[in-house]
């Protein structure tokens, strides 16, 4: 490329990633309100995170219309282009991450005596280090730190411990308590929906990891 | 583009619409397939199911390495870049519909007596619906046919409503009987991700009516 498009192209990644890492920060906020509403019960709170969710897929277009400029545009070549669809990719995977806390937001009105639930403290907890996951990939993503994508693939297995032990949680929270199995059945959904936050956020980490080395990390099975 | 490189771009096109028309085919196979382990409790069935998903996975990377060679080579403008991009994009919602077969089949030794659940006649009926709606929206991937995608999205409303049906089905079953509430937590979530392909198959069929007609189908919140 001549050098004026170098620089043109280098700050139309700049800004591609500038757009990611505000998707990110919106869904990092969506995880942590979807959760405390969750835990209050406070629906107008949930509702913030629906509508936060159509902001997130906003600057997913953004990312696809300015992505698909940048390459006709500056037709970059192998690295360049890598980045572009690298880019096109990681705004996918937020948006959805963003739509699982949207999924959590909306449960919020069909748990009933909230307060009866112990796994109302792990899902919290879980929530915390999903969240946190989700923070670190995006930082690791800003920084090409292929070490710290990989200490976020290595505590996926927190959040899937942490998944297990409330499902067993809730499981028998349901034999014993019959009469709360259908807001038992909503947080079953909860704690899977943080599962998958971990999974998409591995799923980054492994894109990232990619991007700086070359290298695929070790095989995980999502 | 010079007349030989619009064949070779035709060429590669095709290739690329040859190889999700594969992916889907797959897909499709592994959604009938998980839910015929699930019923039968086949496990062995079940894991084919799994194998195959690897098969998909590779197909996605191929679209991808295919889709930036194209970019790189042939250097698409306007609608031709933008229809590379929507089968980057497509590649990766059927790859995800693979791993909802997937992990409806992981779940087939986790269910006991399943002869005694009634959802296990409504969750087959559920996933015909949604593995016509995958089936269908490739079709009209492959013609370009706005109208057979708005069908698809309009489909997916029967697979919301088998959806809460189950949903209330299995509630109550475990009302009636707590000794199965751990199996019939497992085709809650069965049923969550039968009715999550739905979801993706209507997200393609909007990706197929907007290259179509430059229009976004009426609004739908997922």
């Amino acid at each position: 490329m001549a050098e004026h498009t170098v620089k043109a192209f280098d700050e139309d990644i700049t800004h591609l990633r500038g757009l990611i890492a505000e998707m990110g920060g919106l869904a990092e906020v969506s995880i942590h309100e979807a959760i405390e509403s969750m835990v209050r019960g406070d629906g107008e709170l949930g509702k913030q995170v629906v509508l936060r969710d159509k902001k997130i897929d906003a600057l997913e277009t953004e990312v696809d219309r300015l992505a698909v400029r940048v390459i006709a545009l500056r037709a970059p070549m192998a690295d360049d282009l890598r980045e572009v669809i690298a880019a096109l990719k990681i705004a996918g995977v937020v948006e959805r991450i963003g739509d699982y806390a949207k999924n959590i937001a909306k449960r919020v009105d069909r748990i009933e005596n909230r307060s009866r639930f112990e796994p109302l403290t792990l899902i919290p907890a879980m929530a915390e280090v999903a969240a946190e996951m989700v923070h670190d990939v995006l930082t690791a993503y800003a920084a090409r730190d292929p070490e710290l994508a990989l200490e976020v693939i290595k505590t996926d297995e927190k959040v899937d411990a942490f998944y297990d032990s409330i499902f067993r949680n809730l499981v028998s929270h349901m034999v014993e308590n019959p009469a709360t199995i259908s807001s038992a059945a909503q947080l079953l959904f909860v704690a899977r929906n943080i599962e998958r936050i971990g999974d998409h956020a591995t799923n980054v980490a492994e894109m990232v990891h990619f991007a700086a080395t070359g290298l695929y990390p070790p095989d995980e099975d999502h």
